[in-house]
């Protein structure tokens, strides 16, 4: 068993030296000219202040929060937190730091040729996405064996289990404030600047006479990287602890316990294997499809995956058996091998509806793009009718999967299946963070004053970026509705542990829980409230995430507007904006608006605890705050779906009039008409609703469920 | 007993006397000259011409679910769904015909003065008003009296409650027909005629030279006056026969079994007299201040609802002593009576909150008129945020008045509560009728060449309206919320009486509920998914909804397109265009799209239950649809109150650049400025937001519910 923990830990290494050597090999591209590299060292440095400035906030609330956990839980505990954060913010910023050099390669070699572009950006959205993966498998891996060798903890017990939810909660609360503070920052300074440069003066989209060109490329990186590896970072880590910790509920006592909690974290480093691999099948086809290029990835990592679920389910769990019995349901590893394939199937066909949803040339962008012809006010109607419309198939797909999964292994089943469909995280991060590389590149290839065939280079991965950025936030929301009831069951199986625990005769601890009755049942009117008020949780969220996007441009047009009037030579190019002013500006504003809405999921299970204990006692708070973290989820995959998905197909229903959109009448409309720009303001709309507020959804759900998670340990420590 | 059933008919019968004397009042008004009349008798023709075309398709389904109801169940429960379906449509059908009638009235008193026009406007919605009151009671009460009375029945007995809630179904079925096709015609016309007007061929709103406008102000009587009608209509009955199941349930065998089913319709009743009182309230003060005028009526009618309360706890229930036991908890009808008042808080407070999202003069409309000086996308955003934030105080009042009321009196406390805040319908849809009158009045004035002070009148009318619209939508939802509880509890203690009885030893009925095992903890994946299904109902409706708005308003793009080339002398004001042709054309687009979204949440509880009960049995597909219902309310009510709150803050930003809307820094922007486009922008998306997809939530919620109680009545006689 141990020879197992050690070749896990030997995978999540493999992806660290991959991402080390690309690493290299991205760095050792040409950098350009000297003005590309000016530009670039721009975005640089603004991206590593906002960063480092960012992570000492979030760092005052992990002190206290480290604190806090050392007191109530304990020091493994605190210091499982220690790591998830720690880590967390290690992917982001190294992931981002990789971002910042990467752009001006990828505008560079773009100007060779399409096919060395999509390399050096693909290369550099690889390092991110291994990163992730492999950091969140050595964290909780490595986690996990000092514990259980080092420490000789027993694998399911309480030590353990609460210090890998600290783990994961270290990571959510990370990337809670990273997915925000970055989508604030990135979305104010997309927003602002497009409406005080394109609008106001008139000039385009990355001209270097706008003061917030170079914010807007740092928010990339700092929004769409590094916010969105801190993320996944999470999903990933929570998910495999939420598998372990149900592994450790079910199969306590049973002889196979200590695989059955080895083969999450087993499956997650053969996928990385197969991820690894799969990137090496990203190349440009015959038919110049970027698109089709990046499939390829895809679909060998997935067909490999196959191949290595069963290889982990054959070496580590000893064959397709039976492997023990949960919930009095036996089960074997065949079971568990077939849910895996789910959580794989269901990672393919989410990936196919995003693209059906937002990518260019199907009903739903192609509707959008004919509406905006009739005006601004069609475009976002249809708009928001495709971001309603696009949560069915996803919620058909995510319910049919935890319908068969439970069938095939129960909760486990489950917990299985999102466990691998997140083993291809190391794949989907790297769609995604290719996209800010491609955008940045466009914009550095804009100032740099490039030849125009490199822009149409740089803008046609851009078009793709928009696809596989959506794609990501729905795999990552996708796996957390299918995740809804593994964290769910973990909280609902903790707290009757508890219980059990308090009422043995003669127990001493876990007092709090003595005599404590929970009834999760729909009837109950506590339930039905805790449905509710999680269920506005992602609502509240959105809104205040909306609100803080318009507040942050609204203090970028007002900045670029007093150095238009302030230096009157910029826009004749006589005069260097001050791009640093722009930066530090929106820097203060995203640290300072992502704050309260972050910590709206922290602490709305332990408020709605503490006030239904008062009113109605214990067994009504346990049972309200359970609901919570459905309620949450219920609401919280439609509004992110939507807002994703949404904002994608706008964003492209603004790119199809780039190449010239022809309407249903058969009249061509260009950039620059009056059907352009009313995709425009639909374009502005999404931009906070796929950047801001819907991503950051994900964590928000996350977080809630952690949090509660916690407070049943801290409880249980009282 | 009897007696108290004869007084209850009487109030409903004193409501429709209401409506008869008051008609006679509008209709004795000055209808002003013969242009006016001639607009007028246009408007009206288009609406009843929309309206029995609407009918007559909703009667061939009427005509087949009368037939199934008639197999499936039994005659008397075939003819209480055609009473409620009848009914539902005459509300409608005599409302909308008061209103046409009333807009030219409305526009000729405010030739007089403010205060005459508000005096027309207002009594004639007070009509409608106390026709859904009057006429819903009097179907309820009156069949309840034909079944217990006429036939003998006994109160609690299967046939009565099948029979009422077959009634309610009836209600439910017209009026999401009737909310969504009126909700389509009207801002179909709308956008439509706006952007082929306004925005092309730059004329004002409400031109005669527009072919669209007589189609849009029929609209605000086929939508907004007869499709609302009928939405509380059915609110209204739904609510009160879900009170008196549960009367049924937890009181069988017990002395007050009877007086029980009769107290929510004496309550409804005393509620009657109450509102009728109100409305003599309603009177412009000293200070001009409309909202203050209608504030006096609603706030006249809460204080003397609380005497009403009282008189009908002292002298239906006998006192404020023990009044039965139900779920184990003594109820008292002093317990019941705070309840009672915990629904008048209720609505007060939703009507407080909505009032602050939706008023001109509250930060959340400032919000947006500031917004809309940054451009069209920067008003959405704010538009939507707005709608997001607006559910936060609803649902935390929603959800202590919940927790509240079940504290009190349990579940059947809650249901009271629901019922008392249904109770005041009549003076709460009096002035949300008013609002489509007001708006009429504006548009004839306009097309009629009126002076312009007359239209200021009326647009002052108009800006209330659009506040007291989102209230009645607010205060529909917000009593679907409080009433979610009270639906799933009548779903769930039918389900469990049916298995008891088929349980029994030697039992014969009820064979199809024989051994089944219903499990509603949120542990359960059928659950979830029934969560997650029944939560994308409202999703997946507001997108086929928006939808269908954006093709009905383009097909009058292109038919005012059509007119504007076929009659060059349309704009010059030498020809006539042809009004009957887009109202006609509306009246087939709304009939064809308002079928299959208002199928979705009928279909959805039943396929539901045939897809797991294939794949799972009976047990997991009871569950998955009781969570259905739920989850219908869950997402439902974030959906309805975002949309309707969002949208009307959207009309009255714009509204607010009408009379020069100050910015931050001090600039006034006024009508045609840019500012004012971007509002524009941001009504127009606001429209279908507000008008047709948010409010047709609400039916489309009950009859989710209903139909589920309907399926476990077919089911028992299998």
């Amino acid at each position: 068993m141990i020879n197992i923990l050690w070749g896990i830990i030997a995978c999540g290494a493999l992806a660290i030296l991959y991402a080390f050597i690309t690493s290299n090999a991205v760095m050792s591209a040409d950098q350009g000219n000297a003005r590309m590299q000016e530009i670039a060292s721009a975005v640089r440095e603004g991206a590593q202040a906002y960063l480092s400035r960012q992570y000492r906030t979030i760092a005052i609330v992990g002190v206290i929060i480290f604190i806090l956990a050392w007191l109530l839980l304990g020091p493994l505990q605190a210091f499982g937190f220690l790591i998830g954060a720690v880590l967390s913010g290690l992917t982001g910023f190294i992931g981002m730091n990789v971002s910042v050099r990467a752009n001006v390669r990828t505008a560079q070699a773009a100007t060779v040729s399409l096919a060395k572009g999509l390399d050096i950006a693909f290369k550099s959205g690889a390092i991110t996405g291994m990163l992730v993966a492999g950091l969140a498998l050595l964290g909780v891996a490595g986690y996990y064996a000092f514990l259980t060798v080092g420490l000789g903890k027993e694998p399911g017990s309480r030590d353990v289990v609460d210090a890998l939810v600290a783990l994961g909660f270290g990571a959510s609360l990370i990337s809670i404030f990273a997915r925000l503070g970055g989508g604030i920052f990135t979305k104010g300074a997309d927003v602002g600047g497009d409406l005080v440069g394109k609008v106001e003066a008139g000039i385009p989209e990355d001209d270097p006479r706008n003061p917030a060109t170079i914010a807007d490329n740092v928010g990339d990186n700092v929004g769409d990287c590094a916010g969105m590896a801190a993320d996944l970072f999470e999903t990933y880590a929570v998910t495999v602890v939420a598998t372990m910790v149900l592994a450790a509920i079910f199969f306590a006592g049973q002889p196979n316990l200590g695989v059955l909690m080895l083969y999450p974290l087993a499956i997650c480093a053969a996928c990385i294997v197969t991820s690894i691999v799969g990137t090496y099948f990203v190349r440009l086809g015959a038919n110049g499809s970027i698109m089709g290029a990046l499939y390829r990835g895809v679909i060998a990592s997935g067909v490999l995956s196959i191949a290595g679920l069963w290889a982990a389910t054959q070496y580590v769990l000893g064959g397709f058996g039976d492997v023990g019995t949960a919930a009095g349901q036996s089960i074997t590893g065949w079971n568990l091998f077939l849910c895996g394939l789910v959580g794989l199937a269901l990672t393919g066909l989410i990936v196919w509806i995003t693209e059906y949803y937002t990518g260019i040339g199907y009903r739903p962008v192609k509707s959008i793009s004919q509406a905006s012809v009739t005006g601004h006010g069609t475009n976002v109607i249809q708009g928001l009718a495709v971001s309603l419309e696009a949560c069915a198939l996803p919620t058909l797909a995510i319910v049919a999967s935890i319908i068969t999964t439970y069938q095939l292994g129960g909760l486990f089943g489950t917990a299985i299946a999102t466990t691998t469909m997140l083993g291809l995280a190391g794949m989907i991060v790297a769609l995604d963070a290719f996209g800010p590389v491609t955008d940045n590149a466009g914009g550095i290839a804009e100032m740099a004053g490039l030849p125009k065939e490199v822009r149409r280079s740089t803008d046609a991965l851009d078009a793709v970026g928009n696809t596989t950025k959506a794609v990501t936030k729905g795999y990552a929301i996708g796996s957390a509705g299918l995740g809804a009831l593994v964290l769910f069951a973990a909280y609902n199986y903790d707290l009757h542990h508890f219980i059990e625990e308090a009422n043995k005769t003669g127990a001493t601890g876990y007092q709090f829980f003595k005599d404590v009755q929970v009834n999760f049942g729909l009837e109950n009117p506590y339930v039905v409230a805790g449905l509710l008020l999680g269920g506005l949780i992602p609502f509240l969220f959105g809104g205040l995430a909306m609100t803080a996007v318009g507040r942050a441009g609204g203090a970028i047009v007002l900045e670029v507007r007093r150095q238009f009037k302030a230096k009157p030579g910029i826009m004749k190019g006589t005069e260097k904006p001050d791009y640093a002013a722009a930066v530090d500006l929106l820097t203060r504003a995203a640290i300072k608006e992502m704050i309260i809405p972050s910590l709206l999921p922290v602490l709305s299970p332990i408020v709605l605890f503490i006030v239904v204990n008062a009113i109605a006692g214990k067994g009504a708070a346990f049972s309200a705050v359970g609901a919570m973290l459905l309620g949450v989820i219920v609401t919280g995959i439609f509004v992110a779906i939507s807002m994703t998905s949404g904002g994608g197909a706008w964003d492209n229903a603004k790119k199809s009039f780039e190449d010239g959109f022809v309407d249903v009448d058969g009249v061509k409309h260009v950039k620059g008409s009056e059907a352009h720009k009313a995709s425009v303001t639909g374009d502005t709309v999404g931009d906070p609703y796929k950047d801001t507020a819907g991503p950051a959804v994900n964590p928000a759900i996350k977080i809630t469920n952690i949090v509660a998670l916690l407070l049943l340990a801290v409880l249980a420590h009282w």
